[in-house]
Parts: structure tokens; C-alpha cells; sequence
């Protein structure tokens, strides 16, 4: 069976086509016919040397979809033409993070999801919501979870609430997303005008930075003055003072990325005054997943997706991602 | 100003109207022009001796909703003009309740919201939403406040859960539309079809049981086996044992109501067995009444109302709601 | 080895002492030399054909301790020499209960723990407090983890609560004791005086109801009228009525077990009133029972050992637990 | 009656004896007789120009204790004879904290407790533990009911949990005395080895970070390299980094102080790889307050005082907070 996987040592120009052994399930495990895969930011930052520090070789992407095409004898949760998706973090199956339970993550430091079979546990898979194609079912493992684990899982968010999140990765689509299917408001912040349009589309308020630097208050405006129950900032620095302005008193700055700079400087005394809460979030448990799938099936969202590349020509979805500022996720079709 | 009381006992038919000094606000009370008022089952049971025992003379009903036409010289929270809603229980302002919150319930002991101008503490009342009229807006504080706390206070449910409820009285109705806006699927438990379009137009599915008589097996059918996450029941009886049957493991069965038998005869192995629990609830804070405000308004909630009743033929609603099995709220208009 | 096994079928009478292969610890699993087992009332009812439906034949018991005297290839968690007890519930790893998690309980289905030798996998086994020795150790599994799940991981019982438990069973003195750690008050009810000063000893206040039968104005009374936070009731029937009328506004009954009645008759309005939920309670999680052994460290806590049974004189230990009262846990000492 | 009182401006040297009028208890008002007072931080900052910006003539003081002489016709909370303590923050009675609550702090911008009789709205205090003396009483409303919001409100913490606190200041102390009573353990660090002793007599283990300068590791090596719990940390700057590392995965770092920074500089990937969450606190409600009564009285916990200076010399003890080091609360007594 075909594989992309990083030779010798990790790298993009490393990254080769070939061909692996089929593998034999074990007791417990389902032999996945995948037919889609996904790209994350962590992958790109993998391809270039500045995350992780994993062994070569290594199949890429945390990321995919497939069909079960075979189970092992002691299978009880799938069956043989089921829809799955394998989950990024196979220890975590329930309850809060814990020590270790992120030590086996997919695409590093176990073999990840660009490859045309996979051997998963039984436990380290859930159903595909029925509502989803396989390329859509591919992108939710490490955004979507991400989204749902901060919106429900942590803080609990419901109908009213208003959440603000910065610019449209792939974590902020989402939470835009399903922040709307819980009866929440969305508010989006962007750098430009650009894709003002399309974030409207998918149902959030946007609010353009370049033509209110003052962001904050233009969010304290939008809320009547309380400010935002929740706001997911992705870019750190000393921004995060501006988003606690932003957010009610007693409410939740969400810390997910640092694509600005990967040190949060919070001014304690304006924090303490509002008695904001900062949690930070990496990934979720299955059963966090699990959630996320009865929520897309009953809600009917659809990820937004941005290209579809086939599978053979996998390093392109790499580049897209790093430099294409992709609106909504690569994805990278084995179909194709 | 004109207002209805109980007078010398406690009785449907002495229910008279009467005229009333108009009342002079305190430092922090608001004077409040009723434009709406509306019925609730305690209502009725009040008006037929068989809740509570208040004294006469006594201005019935808990909800209504009207203008700010007077302010104490105090007051900070709202202005002349401005349209609210009374709160129900007026010393529970946040937090889970607790001893002695009730004690001065509107509508008994406390008078009540059927008079045109009443002078509230402004602690004890919300902004009314700003996309619903006077009659809607007067439906909410028993109903759709203990909604609000079953699902998203005490329970927490998001999108892709499924809540059950039987019939269509105040409090279900509230439940389907506000489960609803959160994302949630909503199954409401029917005698017969008569209603079940209505029910489904309100975006509920229907389980006729005089047809499945057998409906906890049809709820976990349409859960795939699993179970509703939270069983809302007004019933009482040992049919709550087959709430427990239809309920997920861990979920919860909320206990809101006793129309059928007023104990609730629970089989605790196989409660136990499901490690189902059961939640008792009676009404809600006013954080959990802005909650609901500010959920409503975004997700454009509109309450369903049956009938509308003039003021002066007050005593007609009370006759309809006992007897009419209306679909929807019976209000009383102030203009009408 | 030596193990005990209800052999043809399930009844005290066919438990025997038979000689069985040595296991072979599996990549993930350790092998464990049992040095003690203890008993609950499960055992008995299983044992008397009135719980479950297990097959033949069938190793007995699900609390126990040991030693690894083995570890598979692929084992992290554990080392030769370790000091361990298996888990009850050995997939439920963390989070709430869920469907299917229960399926495979030691002592049955699953084989328990009264045999010399048990391969358990390296998921399903704690390390045991290192305050306590076997006898003790052996003790936690079902009943202190019940316990601590009720205390800490659903109602998070604090410093200065007041919990109320009746008799003197294997969960309440457990209550006893973890309440008292966590700076709680813990009473008891008991029947008869007889054992009120071996409760007060093990810390915990006595409400004698032979001569105190009004014992619901009794707890009020001890909490200056304010009521329990937790009554955790193990009777059923419709002495739960006097629980929740002993219960705060807004408190827990945990409903644990049924030695009265398998019924709980619960009025409605009364419960509604106090606004009283029911928690039922079946087990806890791996990370409950983490939890827990950390606080039987850091408090010191000793489990209460009624009567040490040799391994050889097993079948004794059931009837001692059946028609003995035993004050404490019934154990069997593997080296005795 | 006698009060001390800032006249003109806000400045240590401005407070000045004075004697005001005797005040009225309103209707639902209590007229409270002061006993004795206690100093905080927030105190000192305030005379020094550094904290708030409130109109003179003002009061100090935010905690004090004192005894029930009078009540106004509609209270039914206290009686003459109670001995009570003025909540710090009057509005909050309960839940979570929200916008507004907290405009009317006692000692600025509201008058304090510096005062020989204080009008109190009946809602706006608690009954004093019955274990405590005036002195002892007078220190909790900010510095015990924020350790407690942060250990059981916040956190909730329980038997077993570890909680780390740097240094000795006034909620330092109530965390290491209120954690213990849970049963969880507390570890201070200290600069030196000066105070060891004294904070072990508490009840905490003692790391000396002069010996120890990398602590995080000392702590981890206390949790058997798992972590603490909780870290509650009051200096800020870039030192909440290695109080991440020192804290589990999935554990809470509380920002309560800025002794050393006022700003807090978080290393993102750092605390998101350990998926740590910073909460920070600024007091607590009068629920809050009355849980940690309970569990004052429930574990007869003594508040540690350092030094009492008589009521005519109220501001010596401003002198001793801002520059005396005291290990323990600074207290006025008012019969001294």
C-alpha cells in the first residue's frame, strides 16, 4: 500500500511516496481504508523543523477519514463498511487531559494518517457524522475537537453568549461554526476587509482591525458594554490585554495559538479588575469527539473547506497551507 | 389604578376588580405601567385552594411584563421608559438557590402582576428582549425561566443532545424552542396526534404513544440505542422509570412536574443501573432570566401564545387555562 | 495456582478451591500475586443467585491487592515489586460513566480476585497508598471508590458540609471517614445504640432513630435548621421523604442502595420545594480511584477491618458478610 | 461615636480621629458594633496613593467584626446580640462575579470598618464562626474568603490535592490553613529559611527557594513528578512560568498578587502543552463567605495574627503592614 512519509530525517523535501506493507490488524483493532486526510498548522511546523522533534520515518498529518475494511476478532465497536475517523490523540478517551495520554499522537511521533491503510484500536476511532463526505469528515480531529473541547467542554457556552476569535485558521472557522449551531454569536476579527464576505456567510459578525484599531471597544459595543462571554485569541503577545478588555467580567480568554508571539504579557491588575480566566487547550478526548459528532450531524454543519489536493500530489497541500492562506482547510483527497 | 385580587378568600370567584392607590416608588424601586400578564398552572392550583395558603386580599399571576413610567431617585439599573419584566422570585439575583429565596414569590404570598402599575426594587426585574412585543415578552418569567435552568443552568446541554418531554403545557413548549436555539433535538411525548404538526412545526419530533405505547423502546430507537440525554418529566408516577429506561447512562431525568400522580415511585436497581439521576427544579435566578434574554434575542425566539385575553376579562384566562388545554400561553393584554 | 471458583454453577455451596494454569501477562498486562480480596455485598447477592446472571465458571470478588511479579514487553506503568490493586471497572479509565464501560467487572462477567495469580492489564490497576498494608489496601475497590465518587467527583463536598449516611455498611463507613478527611461533618443513623460509640470513634456523629424516630428533625436540628448538604441513603423506600425533608435547599440525596426497599417513593412537591436532587451512584473511574488513593495518603486514612479470613477458609468470609453485621470490612488474607 | 477617617485626601497622614454621628439603622439595616478591625494590602496601597482613586473624606478599612445593637424594622436576618461580619462586597450575595458587583466595596469608595458603629444592610454580612474571638473574626472578609473562593469556589479542591503559595502574606496563609482542613497538602516557598519553622507549625511543607533556586523542580519532585494541583501565585512577572512547570497537566495556576510584577509573562507553547489555566480572583460572594464560616467552625481553624494594635493607635498598624514583615494578620481591637 502507498504512503507519504518523511525519509531519513523530517523535512519537506523528504517527504517521499512509498510503497509499505499492508498491515494486519490486531485483536482489537480495525483495518482503515483511508479516503481523505487533512493539514494542520502543526504539520507545517513539523515539515519545517520547528515543532516536535520526531524520528524519521514518519507518515505525516493527524488529520483523515476512511472506511473499515476489515476488524480484527475481538471487535466490538465497528464493523465492516463503517465510516470512521481515526482520533489524534488515541490514549484520550475520556475525562479531563491527564499526564501522558498525549505521548502516541498521530503524525508525530506515531505513523500519521497519509497513508492508504491504517491499523487503529477499536477505542482510538469514532463514527463519521453521517452528513459529511469523506473530505469534510477529515478535517475535524485536531481543529474541530480543539473548537468543541473550548466551547463546551471547558467553558460551556450557550444561546446568547457572544465569542470573539481572531482571523479564520482552521480552529477559528470552527468555532465560528458551531459557536452558532449552540445559538451563540460569533464575532470575528480580521486584519482587512478581504474576507469580511465569506465570515459573514458563515454566520459571524466581523470586525475589521484596520478600520477599528480600538477593537475593544468596538466588541464592548456590540455587547452592550458587558464585553464578549469568551474570546479565543490566536496570536498572543500583549494583544491578550486588549481581549481581556473585551471580555466580561468573569469571563474566559481562550489560549489556542501564538501565531503572533508565543508569549501571552497579561497586565495582572487589569486582569484581576475583570476577573478574567485564561485557559489554554490541545486537542480533546474521543468523547469530546463523539460530542462534536452528534452536534455536526444534528446541526448539519459543514466544514468549510478551502482546496482539495489528490493524493499523490500530497506536498502541495504542505505549501498550500504555509503560504497560501488557505480560507478554510486543505484537504487531500485519496479518491483524487 | 385598576387592578384584580382575591378578595376576603382566596377563590376564583372572588376575584374582583378592584381599584388600588397608585403605589409611590422607593429610593430603588422602578414604578412599571403593565402592559401584559400571563398564566401559569400555579395560577389555577392558587385560585382552586390546592397551592399554598396565602392570604386574601391577594393581586394574583407571576408574569407580565410592561414600561418603566417612574424611577426612585436611587435607582441605576434602568431608566423611564425602558421595558421589563418583574422577576418571579425577587431575592434570588445569582448562584443556586437556597433557603428562604422564595419566600416572596409575585402572585402569592407577594401581590402579584395583574394590576397596571406596580413599584418593583430594580434588583427584581430585566430588561424584557428586545425583539418580542408586550405579550410575549409577559410569558416568561415561570415557563421559560425554568427551562432556561433545566437545560443550560443545571443540566448544560449543546448542540447534538437530545431532550425528551412529555405534552405541550408552559414549561415543554419552552423546552423545545430554547433546546432548539442551543442545537439540541427535542422529542415531545404526545396522547394522540392531534397536536403533532404543531409540535413539529415548533421543531420538535413527535412520539404519538398512543400508538407506541411502548416509548422509551421508539426514544432509544431514535438515539441509536443510547438514550436521551435529559428526560424532562411533569408526569410523575412510575412512568418515571421509563424515562430512566429511555435515558442515557450517566444522563439525567428532571422532575418539573407531577401532573399525573404526585409521587414518583423510582425502581433504584435499575436507576442505579444507568447511573441516571434525578434533578428537582423550581424556577430560576435573575442571572438565569438575563441568560434567557440574551439567548432569546439572538436566536429570535418567539414564545407561543394560544390565547389572548382583555384585561377586564381576566378571569377568563383562568377559566382557559384550566380547561381549554391550550396550546401555547394564556395571556392577559393591558391594551386590549 | 490456587484459585476459588463457583464451579457448574453459581451458589456458595459450589465455590471451590481448584488448581489452575499459571497466566501469562500479555505485552500490556502485569502479572499480580494477590496477597489480599475482600468482600462486598455484591459478592453474597452473587453468590445467592439474586445479582446478575453470570456464567460459570466463575472466579469470585472484585476487591483486592497484590504485587507484580511480572510485566509484559510493552509495560510503562508499573515495575516488578510494585505494590497495585485492580480495578473494578476495569475500562472505565476516566470521565463520566458511559454506555458500556460496566461490561466487564472483576468477579463477574470477569474473573475476580480470589485467585493466587491475576493477569491484569497495566490500564486497569492502581498502585496502592503506601500508608495502608494488604488487608487494607484490598478494601478500596468498590467501596471507597463508591464513596469518593459520590463525595468529591459528583456533589465536591468541602470543609465545614455536613453529610448524613445510615448503618454501618462497607460505603457508609467510607463516607464516614472521607468525609472527615475533606474537614466535612459526617453523621450517622443508626438503629440502635449498640454501635454509636465505634461511629463516633471512626469520627462521626450519631442520631440513634430508636429513640429518635423524628431523626429528619434531628439532622435539622445539628445543622441549626439549614438541613445536610449530602444524605447519602441507602435504604430506599419512602424513608427518602425524611431524607430530603433532612436535606438543605438545594442539596443531594445519593441514592447508593436498597437494603429496605427497591423502591423509592419520592413526593414530588416536597422535593420540588426543597428543590433536592438525586444522584444515583454505581462505581467510579480509574482516575476516581487515583484520586483517592491520594487521599488516603496524605490524610491517613485506615479502612476498618471487621474479620481476617485465610485464603483456605474463603467460603467464610460470605457467610461472615451474609448474617454476621460485621463492623468493617471482611478480608482474606492470602499468606494467613 | 469615633472613627478613624482620611479628611481632605487619601494619605496616611491625613487620617485623623474624628467623631461622627451616631448612625440609624434603616428598615432593613443592622447597627453593628465594632470590635475589631484587620489590615490587608489593599489598605496600605490605598494611603499610599497606589490603589483606587476614592473621594475624601473615606473611612478605611475593609474587614472587621463586631456585635448586633440595634436592628431596623424589617430585618429578620440577625438579632440584637449576633455577633456578625460586614461582607467586603456588599451587592455580591452569590454566584459567579459579575459587571457592577462590586462598586460598593467596604474602605473605598464605601466607608470602612476604622468606625465604632457601622450601619449594615442585613444582606451585606455574615454571622462571625462561633470559635472565633472579635480578633480572630475581624480578618477573613478578603483575605480568607479569596483564599477560599480560590481553593473551593474556583478550583475545588479536596483530599489528597497539592497546593503550592509563594511566601506568607495575608491569603497565603488562609490557602495553607484552608487546604489543610480539606485534606489536601500545602507547600509554601520561602525566600529564606527565617520563617520555616513557623509555616511548618501550619501545616506546610516548606521549600526555601534560596537553597532550592530551581523550586519547580523540587515540586515536581514533592509530586512524585506529577505536579501540584494548584499554584497560587502572587508576585507575577515571568516566574509564573516555572509555576507552570511545577504545576500537573491540566492544573490551575491562580494569579492573585503582583508583589514582584505587575505583569505576568506566559510562555504559550510552555503552559499549552501542559494545558495549564490561569484563573485570578478578587474576592468572593457572601455565599462564599458564609461556606468558608462553616468550614471555620467545622474545623476550628484560627486565623494567625501577628500583631493587635489598640483602636487609637489604627495607624500604627498601617506602619506595621507596609513595613513590619508581619507573619500573620495586623489587627485593630477596638476594646484595646
Amino acid at each position: 500500500m502507498k504512503a507519504f512519509r518523511f525519509e531519513d530525517r523530517i523535512a519537506l523535501e523528504n517527504l517521499r511516496l512509498v510503497e509499505l506493507d499492508v498491515p494486519r490488524p490486531g485483536p482489537r483493532e480495525i483495518l482503515v481504508r483511508m479516503r481523505a486526510a487533512a493539514m494542520n498548522q502543526r504539520d507545517v511546523l513539523i515539515a519545517q523543523g520547528r515543532y516536535g522533534n520526531f524520528a524519521a520515518p514518519l507518515v505525516p498529518l493527524s488529520d483523515g477519514a476512511g472506511e473499515v475494511v476489515e476488524v480484527g476478532p475481538a471487535v466490538t465497536r465497528f464493523g465492516k463498511g463503517d465510516r470512521v475517523i481515526p482520533t489524534y490523540v488515541p490514549d484520550w478517551i475520556a475525562g479531563p487531559v491527564r499526564e501522558g495520554v498525549g505521548a502516541r499522537r498521530l503524525g508525530g511521533p506515531n505513523p500519521g494518517t497519509l497513508r492508504e491503510l491504517m491499523a487503529v484500536h477499536e477505542e482510538a476511532a469514532v463514527r463519521a457524522p453521517s452528513n459529511l463526505g469523506w473530505l469534510e469528515a477529515a478535517t475535524l480531529p485536531i481543529a474541530a475537537v480543539t473548537a468543541w473541547q473550548v466551547l463546551f467542554t471547558d467553558v460551556g457556552i450557550g444561546p446568547g453568549d457572544v465569542i470573539a476569535v481572531q482571523g479564520t485558521g482552521g480552529v477559528a472557522l470552527f468555532v465560528v461554526q458551531l459557536a452558532r449551531a449552540a445559538g451563540a454569536k460569533a464575532v470575528v476579527l480580521l486584519r482587512s476587509g478581504a474576507r469580511a464576505a465569506r465570515v459573514e456567510e458563515a454566520g459571524a459578525a466581523v470586525v475589521d482591525t484596520s478600520r477599528e484599531p480600538a477593537w475593544e471597544s468596538r466588541l464592548l459595543a456590540l455587547t452592550n458594554g458587558r464585553g464578549v462571554d469568551l474570546f479565543v485569541d490566536v496570536v498572543g503577545g500583549n494583544g491578550v490585554n486588549r481581549a481581556v478588555a473585551a471580555t466580561r467580567v468573569g469571563g474566559t480568554v481562550a489560549l489556542v495559538g501564538f501565531v503572533g508571539d508565543t508569549t501571552a504579557s497579561i497586565d495582572l491588575p487589569a486582569a484581576i479588575r475583570r476577573v478574567v480566566s485564561f485557559r489554554t487547550v490541545s486537542g480533546g478526548s474521543r468523547a469530546t469527539f463523539e460530542a462534536l459528532v452528534r452536534g455536526i450531524e444534528a446541526n448539519d454543519v459543514h466544514p468549510i473547506i478551502d482546496t482539495v489536493v489528490p493524493f499523490t500530489k500530497a506536498p502541495e497541500a504542505f505549501v498550500k497551507l504555509a503560504s497560501g492562506s488557505p480560507f478554510g482547510k486543505v484537504v487531500i483527497d485519496f479518491d483524487g
